[in-house]
């Protein structure tokens, strides 16, 4: 028995940084690699490195990109008066792969949570005070609706309230494909009050 | 829309190469990297390319190992005297973290299977025949018990037989903490043929 971990166990460890990914995981992903994809996961620590080195926030909307402005809010076909406020780049993702939405957006990366210490600044609200109305028409709430997104949306809203934009909060309701017996009450409710003339 | 992909896209396709990760956990795992753990992230991608690089197969028993000869082979304090045979390097973490066995190893690092190419010299079986007896009193087989462990195992009792050794095969039965009611036939028909006396 050596003192010292081997190699194998060192790379182990590090791969349970990663979310989800336990010991067994982590062992199974590493043989994976060594045994049958070497030149993934070489590609995978060369990029992985790149991204660590070059993915930084966008001085516009705040999301990740390795530009300085990120492509979005560049893209001169993109409707400059819509602006879309979500958490994280992950719903960035999600509603550019709805591929529905045209306008720009702000990332908050994070929701107000005082008791974290993460206060209006820590989510870009000074940026976006800054930025002010410049040509916006309307300013779409697309958080989450846990009590952290409410509380955030709130907030948010009383500080655009003044720049005279059209606020609007996406819809809550049941989900497509959604079984109406499944739906929670909370829901429901919320179905039921936003309902609308067919 | 830009034609070519952006980094993070590309980082995100390179996560998929590891097991059991899709486009939705290899964009999480991203982000959680660059959100809240770049120094994790960055050894993750140091150790990795190290690994690719340094990790082969020992000379001894075939296991991964950074060294010429794995810490296993060159422990003076274990067995010489006992070979435990087993099918991949996770196998011999599993019987090391065990903490039972003090002999040594041989790593098929696969098993028997024409079908997909894999013949004896791809299992390690011409370097386990030139080996000899070398000292050796038991091999042990540790192979899985499906149709190619099975198969795997009794080739190697063929191949080592005219060596003299004794050769044994771990025990077939019903797991510790198993109720017998959820045992499957083929278990419980082995643990009964292998009863032995209280």
């Amino acid at each position: 028995m050596s003192t010292s971990p081997t190699l194998f166990a060192k790379v182990t460890e590090a791969f349970c940084c990663l979310p989800g990914v336990g010991p067994k995981t982590a062992q199974r992903m590493l043989l994976h690699l060594l045994e049958r994809d070497r030149d993934g996961g070489q590609q995978l620590s060369n990029l992985l490195a790149d991204a660590l080195q070059q993915i930084h926030h966008c001085k516009g909307c705040r999301n990740l990109t390795e530009l300085e402005v990120c492509e979005i809010c560049t893209d001169q076909r993109r409707d400059p008066e819509t602006l879309c406020i979500v958490e994280s780049p992950a719903d960035v993702l999600a509603i550019e792969q709805a591929g529905i939405y045209r306008g720009r957006y702000f990332v908050l990366m994070g929701t107000l949570s005082p008791i974290d210490g993460r206060g209006p600044a820590e989510i870009g609200l000074d940026q976006l005070a800054n930025r002010g109305a410049e040509g916006i028409r309307e300013v779409i709430l697309a958080v989450s609706t846990t009590v952290e997104g409410e509380a955030t949306a709130h907030y948010v809203a009383e500080l655009l309230r003044p720049l005279g934009v059209t606020l609007t909060r996406i819809a809550q309701g049941i989900p497509i494909g959604g079984e109406l017996e499944f739906v929670d009450g909370g829901t429901l409710s919320h179905a039921l009050a936003g309902r609308r003339p067919v």
